[in-house]
């Protein structure tokens, strides 16, 4: 039984969710948000939080998880710098917007917030890290704030880690689905959420679903 | 501040959602059903569960809720006596079906269940009801098996109660979003689940949104 996918593998575990196993993104979206927030929940009180988002679905994620956040009594602010055309995107966007979410595109003031939520990139990420995303990840660096980082923490090669030594280094990491392989070289508090993985789609490839409890959405695994 | 919202109040605010605040009816639906199974698991322990679903989006909230229960450590079976060819439902049975949660559409032996969940009428219910509904709903109240009811409890009127007396009784009522005025007259369990309600939504058709705590998705009310 593998701990940990890879990126090949983490690809594959998500289009079959969303092929034959008949999930939607929107679906798969929340819950993974939900557990984001769900674990944050257990780890810091209510606090301002700075939700900071890529362009993709770690993004989108993060959206999902400020809006939960917002509902659990946290004042998130998200960061989202590079615009989108993307419907689900602008959709969660909007849902920000109604719950009087700040959504902002230009740099935000760091200091202010009691914590930073890394929504850059997730397990897709590949290659060189481009701008505006490396600025935001030197300064998140800068802060020095408490982090959480959802899936991966950016600026990390998804299998080997932080080879580069330009990665963030967070806090927490909440890794959705299952763990994915850099995640075995991370030291700090460590959670799996997302609680949708069908126990046959899990042995088909090898890996394990964590022993959640009860009807939480996230298991803290160290 | 109106406690109870009226038929047309509750499909004006679900369009609401729906529309201008962003949200699709996967999302929707998919916390209905997680805040359904989860008030569930506060009140019964894991068994075996019946989930009787209707044609609409109430049946739908019970194929979500099923799905859930059954990775909380229940044995939901899916009694879908209607078949269908929406979509968004048929994706749902399929993520039941890779679970191994039976799906059937013929009557099932109600004496083999721990607990009944009424997924069969919802807030636009109106007018008679119709075969094979009428004699399902005979038969639940025949099986004296303890029951839930989702958002309503199918065949009462949405607004006058159980005015045939030919309605279900469920021990436990689940509302979603805010109570529907017919659950003034419900005397059980009650439950308020679906914790996505945007406060400004809230104020606008001038209903509360119940003081839910910590992550969690419903709130016991009575």
């Amino acid at each position: 039984m593998q701990k940990y996918l890879s990126q090949e593998v983490s690809r594959l575990v998500d289009e079959r969710l969303m092929s034959e196993l008949g999930f939607s993104i929107d679906q798969l979206m929340e819950l993974a948000g939900l557990s984001v927030a769900e674990s944050i929940t257990k780890e810091f009180p209510p606090c301002k939080v700075l939700v900071v988002c890529g362009p993709g679905n770690n993004g989108g994620d993060g959206l999902v998880a400020a809006r939960h956040l917002k509902h659990f009594g946290y004042l998130p602010t998200v960061f989202y710098p590079k615009s989108t055309t993307n419907q689900l995107y602008l959709r969660l966007i909007t849902q920000c917007n109604t719950l009087t979410i700040p959504v902002i595109n230009s740099t935000p003031f760091y200091t202010e917030f009691d914590l930073i939520v890394d929504g850059i990139f997730g397990f897709s990420f590949k290659g060189d890290i481009r701008a505006p995303f490396d600025g935001i990840i030197r300064d998140i660096k800068n802060s020095q704030k408490p982090l959480v980082s959802i899936d991966i923490p950016s600026g990390w090669d998804v299998e080997q880690g932080n080879v580069t030594g330009f990665g963030l280094e967070p806090q927490m990491l909440i890794s959705l689905t299952a763990a994915k392989q850099c995640a075995q070289f991370f030291k700090g508090i460590h959670y799996i959420g997302g609680r949708f993985v069908p126990p046959s789609l899990a042995q088909e490839f090898n890996f394990e679903v964590p022993p959640y409890s009860g009807s939480n959405q996230s298991i803290k695994i160290s």
